[in-house]
């Protein structure tokens, strides 16, 4: 795999240091967790978080960002909206990836990259899901066998509120009756995004090898082309000449 | 047709006051243009402006629409954000159908339901636009033949800042030798969008029978059920019993 | 709904006079139950059975015929290729909607419309399955609650060998820990198909007033439009004047 | 790129040993044009031909394809219906890539993997085409500018005959008033298909480098993952155990 790819991994960081069963999981926090599990495939990896000024993203950062990784949950209505903005614009004009994780399907910047509320039905049963992948030949299936099994996650259920998504790549099973669209490919202007349900902050999901590497898959999907060419917009003179006109 | 469907033609009603030479087109504003075209229909039609109250879309007229049609384009920027998320909620929640027209590709509100800019090139040159069926099977070409043909329309080219809509309808060449996706349909939470690219304010593209014979099909497509079922969210219980649990 | 719609009902119809356990099912066969289900909203309903001259799909019943619904099973290779082909003209150019059953995903007629094998995993267990609503505004959910529940169905597994539908109504739960994309709808030429999971032979599904409704709300979904255009094919000549040309 | 790839080029060839003025643009036949724009991109390429034993397309060739391109046409319905299996067997279970060009629109091979005729309008006029970007993110479309332009090609009209695309990611102005969805994206099975209009016999279509271009990003998008798990399918036993059962 590509060792340049740049990839940023945000969390809003507010389970860990406040609740010690969560911390006993993810001692250093989940986007520690997913930078590790990415750092293994080779891409350069940082990290960002709520806490940090502008939200760690900065102009600066965002530029040198292919691939931005999105945890939130209980604090998604705390980022700001200029940052939120600044992320929009840089996945549909510059081409910046977007994996948006587990609760961030409520997160303001997926909310305004996909145009609906992202809600569904949950609940925080600890019971097991079941992945099945629906698209085989997709290049996040990749070297995934024909489902994932999580022993322990909440369960999200349908219906999700969310566009169909331009690829549906797997659907999860849940014990207590339920099923999710939980990984889904969505264009955005220049931008590829990719939204994938697992990863409730009270389970060790992200140490999962299967996890990672779907996560892995994910990003090399959606880092942009370094040879994209960016749309012309505006005013434009014609390209033919008008029969009759001067 | 169903007599019952409720319409409302919202227009910005802005260039039809102030510029004698778009008045001598549209002397009562486009939406009254829109308006007649559909009541001919036998829908249920009424009209708001920009300058109304509330811009004329009160919780109590956006709950008793079934379809907004939503013309705008100087004043985009000057319709307020609480009316943009009535709508945007309107659409998600309740269902209602979605008519955006021409430049309100660039409205906050189409803008908010797709996740885009809408933005594209463009040239006032009132050639030649010929709009192709790609769809002949969608219930929003029926009664249109292969193309509609319009003498002199504004011209938008590719690349059109939109996700892939979910169906295609039509596809319009331009005498300059551009293309454009400009008959797209969306589907948004309960509601359907419907994105038409015809009718610029200097020309009396809204009289042609083919156009109102689309806004008319394209009101009728996106009418919700009145017997679809509202999803349910939040927090739910297991449906099945979870082996080993008590 | 309209009254007009013409309705033949499609099975192969060779379990049940074969198998008392199933002709006590369905004594009167499978086609009969679903015909009978259809009259009651009211379409003009008739039925074709494999052992009929022509399979019962002469061409002026296909000519005849709005929608056509099939079921089949273990003579799915006895369907002559003269009539698949029939069928499938039928489809693309006349605009018939089609309407594939359960074991019919492996029929020819499908195959020949989506290009792939429809095959999936199976086990007939006997046990539950809840088909959840993923597309609550699209007219084939109509009147139907989040989730439908058979007590008793055949299981059907991803990976479905199938094309990513343009439309995807509802997505299966099993109780043994498989899901399945159990309503799909397909555009193909001028018609419009759709792919509906339940069904199997031991169980009386079509029985069962919501499996009806959605059969109803299909048959109507899929109808051709009256006034539906057809395509223009072949040599043509320029509808513009080429600069420099003769 | 990946120098691994291993493309093998299908050509009819009859036009050029028949026609000395197609032979004088493509002396050594299409099939050779093509090769030899793949091989400057690092691919393993080689041809085959209609009068070659299996039409060139041996299991074994096959075996050893990742991608197919294709090209023919008066010949389409000499390609016997064995190797036509062959191919969309090889396609839907083994995952190879299919580029489809221009006339193979109505080869066997596309249309049994597609459902539909691949049928269009068409003229030998020799004018200009402009294809147009509608997708700049996807990797087909990496190193392109916001259109392509041909000054001598032969015209396909809408409405062509196909399912909607998976992406679709060029649209074609013509000079004689027509437009075309002319660079489409499939998945079907575990593969991948490319159908890229351009290329007429009488024109030095695929001598341009920005058509050699699209030709090899799409090998490289249609080529299968070797990591790819292929689906399971038949009788499964459950994954969990029944409530109740023994």
């Amino acid at each position: 795999m590509n060792n340049k790819l740049r990839v940023t991994v945000w969390n809003e960081y507010r389970h860990e240091p406040a609740e010690p069963r969560i911390a006993a999981v993810y001692p250093e926090g989940i986007h520690t967790a997913i930078a590790d599990g990415l750092k293994n495939y080779g891409f350069a990896v940082r990290t960002a978080t709520l806490d940090q000024p502008e939200h760690g993203l900065s102009e600066d950062v965002l530029a040198n960002t292919d691939v931005l990784v999105w945890w939130s949950h209980i604090a998604n209505h705390e980022v700001s909206d200029e940052i939120v903005e600044r992320v929009q614009r840089r996945v549909l004009q510059g081409g910046m990836g977007l994996i948006v994780l587990h609760s961030a399907c409520m997160a303001k910047v997926f909310q305004r990259l996909i145009g609906t509320t992202g809600d569904a039905k949950w609940r925080e049963d600890a019971n097991k899901e079941r992945l099945w992948v629906v698209a085989p030949g997709h290049p996040i299936a990749a070297g995934v066998s024909e489902y994932i099994e999580l022993p322990h996650e909440e369960m999200y259920g349908e219906h999700f509120d969310i566009p169909a998504p331009d690829e549906l790549i797997f659907i999860s099973w849940f014990q207590g009756g339920e099923v999710f669209r939980s990984g889904c490919c969505f264009n955005r202007g220049n931008g590829k995004i990719f939204y994938f349900r697992p990863g409730h902050e009270e389970h060790p999901t992200y140490f999962q090898p299967e996890i990672q590497k779907v996560l892995a898959n994910a990003c090399q999907w959606a880092a942009p082309s370094p040879s994209m060419h960016r749309p012309i917009r505006g005013n434009v003179a014609a390209l033919e000449k008008i029969p009759g006109s001067v």
